[in-house]
């Protein structure tokens, strides 16, 4: 495994995880077809699976990866798209690109991406209850994946970042930091977990997955902010400038260009720090890779 | 427990439902306040917590009700609650009045009406992976709800319910029966099949418990269709006579008035017939109610 390159493995995961969503996402076949085709099309067309592939790491590092790995691993990835897609109406983000196509409300009306959306998370818990995952495992995947993602955390995440008048932090520095976390780092950190948990992993090392996890999402969105600013359109394939025009909180923002570019370094090499000693070729790769994205 | 009358004993059903919502959702306590409000909100303010109560009905007849079979039983209300803060929305149905109160949506604003509603439908699959409930009870439970919940259920009803011309039904009366179904009696199946589930009933008697919710849920949804024309605002507690102003396929809008009342007559008598041997002392009566409901 160790002898391809990082972008040969990325890819190879990648290659995993779209082959399992268009196997097992429903297909159209003359009910429900528009529905059907519209889940398809926010799941399908891109993204670099990212959260999936930090799952099926966890997964490799402590056990191997099967049916049930990838499964839960696509799950994830479910739920993060359903909050794209959401995310992008026109009441919240109103965006009308993604992944450089249309966005679902652009494409098949907002009606059908809130429905869009409601299916795929509503899909993803159905997923992880899935006969192929073991019972005691698969609640505890569907646990963590709904305290990460729920008003505690994603969503909660994303009302903070719509509403920032209503924060209760005494400063700007940690409210951000909490929108930050609560919309993106926990996700990943989820991500993580879950893929440590359905290798069954030793309790502390599910706990450092976890906490990997929050630590790399965190450099992860701080990243978001900075190419919203210095990235183009065609190479983030969405909207850029729009934090600014929005008047959005964000690292840079607050904190200028330059400052959130040290910031973002230091909180990926926490994060390599946390996983240098970890038995996986490309984790660290990974992390160093996320620090030098353009898209 | 059979000297009571069924008002008393919806009554009481009720309240332990709304007891639980209450003291379990979560409180407003300086972080994510409005979103909470707006949660509590729109789940406290009313309904007859039918579905639940059915859930209930059924854990009685094959066992007893301890908190695991509260909580379930409440997180289908939750997703019930979901289901029409989103369904209310400007995009959805665009209703201003629920329960006789202002929707999500008018109240709180789209954005938070859509949270809201993603929040609630996370929280559902939250409460189902709880701990207090037994991890094969539980993922049961999580498979039963998000099958009848998601795009081959109330999601995909709702879909061709917005889009009519979609349906590949070769007849309008199939499509209708085909809506309801899944829009409205899926939900109502699974209530029943959960409760059953949670007592741990013979797999005979789950079965018989989904089909029984089926074909309530059918008979309540004509019942729903013939209260949109016949009944009062104030009554129903929300905007009456939407369906033909928006052109809506219904059973009335299809068979016209008296014949969709004998077709809810025929099929309550159908769902009765089905449990009137079952050792519950209100499950017929609340049937027989249901059909003369006036909200």
């Amino acid at each position: 495994m160790s002898e391809i390159t990082l972008k040969q493995y990325l890819s190879n995961q990648k290659n995993t995880i779209d082959k399992f969503l268009i196997s097992e996402l429903p297909k159209v076949r003359g009910l429900l077809d528009k529905l059907i085709e519209t889940m398809r099309y926010s799941v399908i067309i891109g993204g670099k699976r990212l959260r999936p592939i930090l799952s099926l790491i966890f997964t490799e590092i402590y056990g191997n990866v099967n049916e049930s790995a990838i499964r839960a691993a696509s799950a994830v990835e479910l739920l993060h798209t359903y909050s794209l897609v959401h995310d992008d109406l026109p009441a919240m983000d109103n965006d009308d690109y993604r992944r450089g196509e249309l966005t679902v409300h652009k494409k098949y009306g907002e009606a059908m991406a809130i429905l869009c959306g409601d299916a795929l998370l509503t899909l993803s818990f159905n997923w992880l209850s899935h006969q192929d995952i073991k019972p005691e495992t698969s609640i505890k995947l569907i646990r963590i994946l709904s305290d990460a993602s729920g008003y505690s955390g994603m969503v909660g995440g994303q009302y903070i970042d719509m509403y920032p008048d209503e924060m209760p932090f005494e400063t700007k520095e940690e409210g951000l930091l909490n929108i930050h976390k609560l919309k993106t780092a926990k996700l990943f950190s989820a991500a993580c977990e879950m893929g440590a948990t359905i290798a069954e992993a030793p309790e502390k090392d599910i706990m450092h997955a976890k906490n990997f996890g929050l630590e790399l999402g965190l450099s992860f969105q701080m990243i978001d902010d900075i190419l919203d600013v210095i990235s183009t359109k065609e190479e983030l394939g969405k909207s850029i400038g729009k934090d600014k025009e929005q008047d959005k909180l964000t690292f840079v923002t607050l904190y200028g260009l330059d400052k959130a570019k040290v910031m973002a370094g230091e909180s990926i090499q926490k994060a390599i720090n946390m996983v240098k000693d970890l038995p996986h070729p490309y984790l660290v790769k990974l992390c160093e890779d996320m620090a030098n994205r353009t898209s």
